[in-house]
């Protein structure tokens, strides 16, 4: 079936259904939108999976973070034993969780699925983040992750200092000022957001970054943990279900890579990190959900998750006009009637 | 416990959950205010309801709905039959419903909890919707439910020509001008709403309505249905969580009866319905969500709960930073460093 045709299926289903029409909103946008993705136009949601990439960051040498760097290991063993908030959230929706150590500093994370392509990224203050080579191989594992079959799959991430890093690719792409690009990430006071929007305005000095080569501007600037979700995002199939911030930023890579990107995407929240409205506008995206959330983890992605599980579940059990014996006739709009 | 102290103790925990402080955002909030008004800072959310009130309007002689009266009938033995949205998601999240006959036109609705003081109000454009005593009794069932034994409880109704009472009712409050308070409703084109827009303008000039006196404007411009959920709301002592716009114009009146009821009220999501904006506004709320929906029955009421249970698991459930020896000392912001 054709994405039209696909689309047109869908929007008869959800106007046969017991309701006005339109009625439902964004959930019946969603599903069609599900639809188109899936090639099919009952879509189905029972492989469900939260994909959570995690890296360290050598600009945090910079200060550019409220935690220190040790805290990213100590929450990749918090995600493997099922304590922090993503944990939560996916076990209440039955969505598998894996946690992919994509370049965590130390030793492989015991409990996350091995992809260290490094010990935490290189300080991109004072030098590329990853080589070339480095970012490359982070991109090919997570574009091997792509093809694990899930009808819909979240993208989530935990790194101390990836804001930065998030910053600097929305500001070599879109040419924005660091510091409206800058915000307190895990909760930096204000004298630190612009301490980070100087390391960022003197990172993009150092590498000129050129928004025609994706590719560079994300081993100069990137992490690897969004290199990886950039290769997973290109190679995707399924529906992937966007968090916050840092996984914008991959997408902002992944479509400059390869516009086609932006059709397997669904957007979940707006962020209250500040940068992220703009990230949004630059990806054409309406998340589904605004509610001030800035944890990461992909924490939002199972939120947006949940809703289209609500959503197909109206899709699939409502009962049509017919079925229930409900007119469906509207009244004439004659005699100035309405 | 006194509600600052509950307050208080709640934002400990989080604090003492393994997060940045308060990156949870909006589900933070929301916990806070279930404990209040639960009146512990541990709530609980295993008794859920939904009470979707029912019932017709004379005012749609005048033709201000896309849809015919007898639709409400239609759809209440729809939601008997379990074949609604509000079916739909109340079974998913193992919300009892209970659907009230408040005012249905002809015999009981099978099926229903009855509770009819009329067959449908009187046409208020003409005289008043119901008399005092019909209006004080379907409030007095309002409040008898309200004693039923919930943790959270989502209020919802379904009634052909009800956007038109609501309007009515948000004029007479506000003083905004029928043609700001008059919308598609369930999918009026343009002349419609001008026409409906009319209508509330004529019965304005009729009844006169004063604002000081909110239940002579019940029983003027209101519903059955209407004056049933503002007993409810005014008689609640568990979490209510609001609807759209008919709910919330229940809302208006019972906070104008009597203001600590406000204490009481969550709200759920912005309607397309366009005066829903400003009674929001009036009304001093900010709901979670906002989807262009505009059914009604409760739909976004459960989709609130929803979110609400997943805010209290992540509150629960989390791992605190002791737990998961994940470090919570912030960097010393020294040096400059943020």
């Amino acid at each position: 079936m054709k994405p039209a045709d696909i689309k047109q299926s869908v929007e008869a289903r959800w106007n046969s259904l017991s309701k006005p029409a339109g009625s439902l909103g964004r959930l019946e946008e969603i599903v069609a939108r599900l639809a188109v993705q899936q090639g099919k136009a009952r879509p189905e949601l029972r492989r469900k999976s939260l994909y959570v990439f995690c890296g360290d960051h050598g600009v945090t040498a910079e200060g550019v973070s409220a935690y220190p760097s040790e805290v990213t290991r100590q929450m990749v063993l918090n995600f493997a034993a099922g304590g922090a908030a993503i944990n939560v959230l996916c076990r209440r929706m039955g969505i598998r969780t894996v946690i992919v150590d994509a370049g965590v500093k130390g030793e492989p994370v015991p409990g996350a699925l091995a992809g260290k392509t490094g010990e935490g990224t290189r300080n991109f203050a004072l030098e590329p983040a990853m080589t070339k080579q480095e970012c490359e191989r982070a991109m090919q594992i997570g574009a091997e992750l792509a093809s694990e079959p899930d009808d819909i799959r979240g993208v989530g991430e935990m790194g101390i200092g990836n804001t930065t890093s998030a910053s600097a690719l929305l500001c070599a792409f879109t040419g924005i000022s660091p510091r409206e690009a800058a915000g307190p990430g895990t909760g930096l006071p204000a004298a630190g957001v612009a301490k980070k929007a100087e390391i960022i305005e003197r990172a993009l000095a150092l590498h000129r970054p050129n928004a025609a080569d994706p590719l560079a501007v994300l081993s100069q600037l990137g992490g690897y943990e969004i290199a990886m979700m950039t290769g997973f995002l290109l190679y995707s199939k399924a529906p992937v279900m966007m968090d916050g911030f840092i996984t914008c930023a991959a997408a902002l890579v992944a479509t400059r890579i390869d516009p086609g990107v932006a059709d397997y995407l669904l957007y979940s929240h707006r962020s209250a990190e500040p940068g992220h409205t703009r990230m949004l506008a630059e990806l054409k995206a309406t998340p589904l959900l605004d509610l001030s959330m800035r944890l990461g983890e992909g924490t939002g992605a199972a939120l947006g998750i949940s809703l289209v599980e609500h959503a197909l579940a109206l899709y699939d059990e409502m009962a049509t006009f017919e079925e229930a014996s409900v007119s469906s006739k509207r009244i004439e709009d004659s005699g100035g009637l309405g």
